[in-house]
């Protein structure tokens, strides 16, 4: 099976399983909230490295990608919430809690959170030790002090740095992927944080890239949110130019910083691929 | 230790686990959602099952309790932002969102909620298994379909079904307190369940009962929710002099539940410590 449909299949059971018999409202907005999806980027990455380290325990692998796509999207179902950004639509529909309701909204991503958790234990139970780790790393990259909780608690900070700030937003949950593959195929962690650091940092100058250049219609999200709500910017700090210098640096970086493995070649023109997709060509404002 | 000490030391430990280098306002946020506490129910049913089933493994034990009340205390935040039950106090002072920001009250929940299962995760190293087990209670008695989020997700259906709503939105969490003792002292979840179902039903038509006798100043919290926002209500269904007889009768088959084990006796007297406290006497509006 290609790594999309795994995904696919992956995701649709996860929210099968939380859906099954609870009330019917919660129950769709967690079906809204996640399919159809967007780019998966997230777990395509972590079942990249897993399929690079063996896979040998496929189902453990499917669980991590599951449960960071589901934090993924749950992040994006609070941070579009009035209180947060305030956007009226996501992925070009509109967002959870204008097609709901807000506390639905709340709840539905209180929900998803939990699924994440619970999709590892679920998987976990012919190899505890690594579901466990794996519940670890998604815990230390997605809540507080370092994770992407913590990551939107420094918006909320007089003084930011830019760097501690994109690295808990966004970075964590790259570092959380490439590493919770390796791990999911029986691999120590540690060797995997420096790919997913450079590859959630050059997202990161991509999407700052994107917020800078593009219309609103093209990206179907609201523009220009990082300068209206006054957060650090790529662009802001080098200009558009050297933004894209330093997006093409940390992709050669992330390439070469990929361990020794079975699937190391695949893995490096994965990025590669990545790396081509998120350099900005065109449309572009003068 | 006693067990509140073993509980509040557990819980300051792992706020500032969650603290540590983070940032500052949401790491004030998590101190102030959760010390100091209210009574710490549920940690005490789990510490009180695990010493009852021999408490093998007091960090596990430690790590259930403080997860279960970390849990608790974010759906405190969650409930009672503007969308939820717009409360201005709890336990005595200004609820979170308006301490600290609506942001910053739901980004507290998040990370509450994530902390959770990072502390089970943390103390889980020498009994993987369990640990797993633990945080795969947590998760089911937490999320959808059936855990604290379907509970509050059945107060946004048009029918409200009395006893699945009570089940999941209070029971739930009292069904893992009774069954995380247990399984963190080695004991299996299942005999568990009845002793946290009657504890969480007590609980819930206990509080029915303050809700509609007693005044906001007794409480440090708003009255009258339950008829303010059309909730179902015990005492709305069998009268006062009613829902005090339940609460006993409930409270007797919670004790004549408790499963074989070495701590039977003092179980049971702590139930009864418990019913006797709940059981309103005082004041009483006319």
């Amino acid at each position: 099976m290609d790594l999309s449909r795994r995904i696919e299949a992956a995701m649709s059971a996860a929210i099968e399983r939380a859906q099954d018999g609870g009330p019917d409202r919660l129950a769709h907005a967690l079906n809204y909230a996640v399919l159809p999806g967007g780019a998966r980027i997230r777990p395509t990455i972590c079942l990249s490295v897993a399929r690079a380290c063996g896979d040998d325990r496929p189902a453990l692998a499917d669980a991590a990608a599951t449960a960071l796509e589901l934090i993924h999207c749950a992040s994006l179902v609070h941070d579009d919430l009035p209180a947060f950004d305030n956007a009226d639509f996501r992925r070009g529909k509109p967002t959870v809690h204008l097609a709901f309701s807000e506390p639905l909204a709340v709840l539905t991503g209180d929900s998803l959170i939990i699924a994440a958790f619970d999709e590892i234990a679920r998987a976990g139970a012919d190899d505890a030790p690594r579901a466990l780790a794996l519940v670890r790393l998604l815990s230390r990259h997605t809540g507080m002090p370092g994770g992407i909780c913590a990551g939107q608690g420094w918006e909320s900070e007089a003084q930011v740095d830019l760097r501690a700030y994109h690295r808990s937003k966004t970075a964590a949950l790259f570092i959380a992927a490439t590493q919770m593959g390796a791990v999911a195929a029986g691999q120590e962690a540690e060797a995997w944080e420096e790919l997913g650091a450079r590859i959630g940092e050059a997202f990161q100058v991509a999407d700052d890239l994107r917020d800078a250049l593009y219309d609103a219609e093209t990206l179907g999200k609201p523009v220009g949110q990082d300068a209206a709500l006054a957060r650090p910017s790529a662009v802001e700090e080098l200009g558009v130019q050297g933004a894209i210098k330093r997006l093409r640096d940390i992709l050669s970086g992330a390439i070469a910083s990929i361990p020794e493995c079975p699937g190391e070649a695949q893995l490096a023109a994965m990025v590669q691929r990545y790396a081509e997709r998120m350099t900005p060509v065109a449309p572009v404002k003068v």
